[in-house]
């Protein structure tokens, strides 16, 4: 494969912090486009995938980042992501000036302009853009990426949105607008999970078909991307994680803060995120964010396909 | 135009009762196919107009259904098809022996059960059969009806149906089952335009590119076929009543009545209920459901267009 070079004919060096399921899928997205990439994660295992299929492995996010153009910050949340750049390790003290740093975690837009702020102030160029599509779509190179910041930003990061994005909003010049990008999204894919689960469960515990109501509701106008998605799993009583309870526990949490903060009333994501927080509570955490529906059921005795099972998380 | 015959060779007659833009669509469609039909509504203007479209005007709910063999109630509630058929001038008393009561107002599951067992006593048949669409689906016959009841139920609503309907889900062989999915579709439809107006203001408060935020979420995970439809009524400013906020404090009334009687606890459809409450009594009551948007805007100081406007409806 010819390596990937940028307009001075020079191989582009991305680095990955974070190679779960989608840092890992972004991370051989480049590689395959031909981008030399070094992968870190504080799982030692994940890194020794990485390195299996092709990739270059470090043993620090510094180590991974020092002669890095790009580097893609794929961890949990804004505190993580805090610590990559500036904590006691930091890559930001040791990050090649001019180089950019490619945040994807879902975070408080107010969390995003700070760091965007301390890291320009370092001479480094930052852009906020989380991302969305899950594993299927990082493993493909097809992620939605909603991103926002300058433009050298977005210029120095164009060969690795490229192959991982099958989609990129340019969504401003400023970071924190693609954090109030994704938080929008989070609150309604959070709330219409939940209303998802509710409406299913209060179906079977009036002994409805549940089949027949998925496809009444898939093409009526009480649809949604997130019942189409997540019921059939409900259905199947099949609750092994492919996002989990505990980040919609994550996310509401942020739209809860944002909406405090700024004296917004959110009503719809508090009830959805108290439904998290027991689903959490009881166990189920770490399961499938369709385990609502087994809470749901739970609670009121309706019966679903195995819904009487111990989640899969205990 | 060749009248509609049934087997026998003889014009199947049609009665409606409840011209309003659900109603009078349906009537228009089965005249359209051939059916003689005769309308009814409280409101003479109402009776006038479908005069004026060609077809039959009746003085009374018993006037229009005496020699009907399909008699198709498009009132607002259950109260009210129950005073249709069994009220001091009740239409069941009156109604030929063999014809079918085909009942699409949204109603309570227990409600519809009542009212067919009734029904069915005086020797008439009783289908459960709930309308979604709009009343741009009424119009061109092109409706999605929701409906359970016994064989020959179905079988002598059969013409009205085919003239009504784009797409009939038979759903059982007992009232209330059409009902009790017609609540599920509403419980998710409420819940989904609440959560859309909660969103988009959001948005708003944050000072996001509002047309930029529809263009991300209508494809994204964050979708809802509400969303998609009402948010643009949000983005002009135009709220002419489509669907009314008091539909939805109608709607998930029921839904929170059947869900206390069943012992269901649902806080989603709770919290959006409390907000169409909100909206109605700041007197948004008669506007387009997505008034709630104005109610968040009211509420936060979120800007959106036309938000400062006075509700239309007062």
């Amino acid at each position: 494969m010819t390596p990937l070079a940028d307009n001075s004919g020079l191989t582009v060096t991305a680095a990955v912090i974070g190679l779960g399921s989608m840092g890992m899928g972004m991370a051989l997205s480049m590689r395959r486009a031909g981008l030399d990439v070094v992968g870190y994660d504080i799982t030692p295992a994940a890194v020794d995938r990485f390195v299996a299929e092709g990739g270059r492995g470090a043993s620090s996010p510094a180590d991974a980042a020092k002669n890095a153009d790009i580097v893609v910050s794929v961890v949990v949340n804004g505190a993580q992501t805090e610590a990559v750049l500036f904590g006691p390790h930091g890559i930001a003290a040791t990050m090649k000036a001019g180089a950019v740093f490619i945040s994807s975690a879902t975070m408080d837009p107010a969390v995003a302009r700070d760091l965007a702020g301390r890291a320009e102030t370092l001479g480094l160029h930052y852009l906020d853009a989380p991302i969305s599509g899950g594993a299927a779509k990082a493993a493909l190179g097809e992620l939605t990426i909603m991103a926002s910041g300058s433009r050298q930003a977005f210029d120095a990061a164009r060969p690795g949105l490229d192959a991982m994005a099958g989609k990129v909003y340019e969504l401003g010049d400023a970071a924190g607008t693609g954090a109030a990008f994704k938080m929008i999204n989070q609150l309604l894919a959070g709330v219409h999970i939940a209303a998802a689960c509710e409406a299913i469960s209060f179906a079977a515990k009036q002994g409805l078909d549940l089949d027949k109501v998925y496809e009444v509701i898939t093409a009526s106008a009480g649809n949604s991307w997130m019942f189409e998605n997540r019921v059939p799993h409900v259905l199947t009583g099949d609750y092994t994680p492919l996002s989990s309870i505990e980040i919609f526990v994550k996310d509401l949490g942020i739209v809860q803060d944002m909406a405090r903060s700024e004296r917004y009333p959110a009503p719809l994501a508090a009830a959805a995120l108290q439904m998290y927080l027991a689903a959490a509570g009881a166990g189920m955490g770490r399961d499938d964010d369709s385990s609502l529906a087994r809470l749901y059921a739970k609670l009121s005795g309706a019966e679903l396909p195995g819904s009487n099972e111990k989640p899969q998380s205990l």
